[in-house]
């Protein structure tokens, strides 16, 4: 976070207020947009900070007919007599030239403290960890555990209790949990007339969950209770690399894939169908990639215009070597006590086939989304340092 | 539905396979699109519809030896031995040529049986209905129901019993409820230490309910349990309605409110801070409006570029003086046993302020999301016809 900046003047143009800081720069600020801004008690509700100000009813036209300026404070007062005071810290944060440094609003991400990691040489060795133990003493735990998950897009906690309702626990520790037609809570084990091929003792191959739904759920949470069959090893793939080495090597396959909707289908025999039409690959207003969904079990039928049929293929297929190839994977066998916490808009996990007859093989899972995920991160870091 | 056509023909090309259809038409099928979504036990698990060949198995180059054509069924040997047949009906279903009609996958929406009504020339009068025995004797009053919400945008459920719990009850006819930092069901009334202006006697302007999460809930169900005070009536605006008319009146201010995002944050001061950066109104590839989404009170300071700004505040100010103003506008009073039935995505809800001194209002309130209310509506409509 840079330091705060003191005005030294402000003057009012035809449009703008501007204000001049003390390291020499200057801020234009529009005066529809202080006026909707307005700070005080009868613009903006005390106890949670929305905007009680029906902005429609402020003049297209608003005008300041003075503006004082301190050195923490820009004072306007307004034409139909309404004054407003702007605390000089606010201004820098929400200033809108470039010099602001509000990532977090800007961004939809955390506020930016944690530098991600991308598996770009490979992914971490070891895997991020953190033990049990740590995450349940206290916040300090729990905040240097999602800063694990958001840094390298994935964290295992150790040691953790074998009981069935452990992974509820600790997810409950960042936010409610993000319900499914799975519930709130599932098995993953084989299990007689299966609604998914996690429930099957077969290979899943890299992907993320639950694809067909509109929002991916943020953070997925895998227990492993009991692992004695043969087989099941565990793969993660950082598919925020794999798309970056995408946008390096085949661009054209790159934009392809941030600009056609392609339609992800779940269906079930009894309750659920469900179907989505969005890219493989989504990208933020700033052009980094905020999101990577696939999985090739439920990607439905391509659909795009025959001219483009081949041309789809091929970048959906260039995606799918990096997604499936070893540049950007881990493999891993969980041991019983291991949860698995996983960027769910990041990572893609799969496992090899495992024999059920060698042995029982048990994870319990559960998810929850990345709203609730980013909003613990921020208020961890906005509470007095702990621990 | 139109009628399932039957083959007449089909012949190899060196990139794809010509199917004829018995109407005269002709459909393209690419070899890798036939080849990847082969139906055979061995290419796709069979309890649930998800793929199980690894697309990336196949060569880019597959091809097939022969194929060959009755009326219902196109069979394709590949060359390297593998044997694929595709019924027709799901070739005529999933063909890319602009013939198929699968508006349900390729949408978003459900199979499109039902058309939707925007309130171009005002609301419906009166508003839509249906009673709650009706909805509780079984499918076919839930299918109509969802169908009144789905063309409407707003369905009230008349004469619910005026008990807590009403409301689940009622939603999870329809699917598992959608949980917020407000919790799973939530009792609108003036409480001390609000942590939301609902949860005041103020007016609130229309909105969106939890514009700050990326994803909105797509339904909303408000129960009204107790109103004796005076004000408080409740506004609905259909909110496509106000884009359309933006689209064709002011076409300029409706391309920018697409493609520019805007930021909004909820933030209490305890446990949550939340934040998304989301254009107000939402196209689907079609061009279609499949959301819009709208609060006042949650917008953020407007952070666009500096020469953006004041047609940004333009675009937004022309939307919202249609969404303030009364040519999509409902107004009603709700009455002890309504549970107001609301489209998230599209309809906006607000009320005028009450005085709390005069008597009680206590609505309760829940949300199921689109996805699962989009499943509903599919799994209703492919069973055998009830009622």
């Amino acid at each position: 976070m840079r330091a705060v900046r003191s005005i030294v003047g402000a003057k009012r143009t035809d449009e703008q207020v501007m204000v001049e800081w003390s390291d020499g720069s200057t801020s234009g600020f529009h005066h529809l947009w202080l006026r909707d801004n307005c700070p005080c008690p009868a613009c903006r509700f005390d106890d949670v900070p929305e905007r009680t100000l029906d902005t429609l009813t402020v003049p297209d036209d608003v005008s300041p007919s003075s503006v004082d300026a301190d050195v923490a404070v820009l004072g306007v007062v307004w034409d139909d007599g309404h004054r407003s005071r702007f605390d000089a810290g606010w201004l820098g944060e929400y200033a809108y030239d470039g010099s602001s440094d509000h990532g977090g609003s800007r961004s939809g991400t955390a506020s930016g403290d944690v530098e991600i990691r991308l598996w770009t040489d490979g992914p971490p060795d070891p895997l991020p960890a953190i033990d049990y133990d740590q995450v349940v003493a206290g916040e300090a735990g729990v905040l240097r555990w999602l800063e694990l998950i958001e840094r390298h897009g994935v964290c295992f906690v150790r040691n953790a209790p074998l009981q069935s309702g452990t992974v509820v626990d600790l997810a409950e520790r960042i936010a409610f949990l993000r319900n499914s037609n799975f519930g709130l809570v599932w098995d993953v084990v084989s299990k007689p007339n299966p609604d998914s091929l996690a429930y099957t003792p077969k290979r899943l191959t890299p992907h993320t969950d639950l694809v067909a739904r509109q929002m991916l759920p943020g953070i997925q949470f895998l227990h492993c209770m009991v692992f004695d069959a043969e087989g099941g090893d565990t793969t993660l793939v950082d598919g925020f690399a794999a798309a970056e080495a995408l946008r390096a090597e085949d661009p054209d396959a790159f934009r392809l894939l941030t600009v056609t909707p392609l339609t992800f289908r779940y269906r079930d025999r009894v309750t659920t169908d469900i179907t989505f039409r969005v890219p493989l690959i989504q990208l933020d207003d700033r052009g980094a990639v905020r999101e990577v969904r696939y999985s090739n079990a439920l990607l439905a039928p391509i659909d795009v215009a025959p001219d483009q049929m081949a041309a789809t293929y091929r970048a959906v297929r260039a995606f799918g070597r990096l997604l499936h190839g070893t540049r950007f994977l881990a493999q891993t066998r969980l041991v019983p006590g291991d949860v698995m916490c996983m960027d769910n808009y990041r990572l893609l996990h799969g496992r090899e086939a495992f024999d059920p007859n060698s042995g029982p093989r048990q994870l319990q899972g559960c998810y929850v989304d990345r709203d609730d995920f980013l909003s613990r991160l921020r208020m961890l870091r906005a509470a007095p340092a702990v621990g």
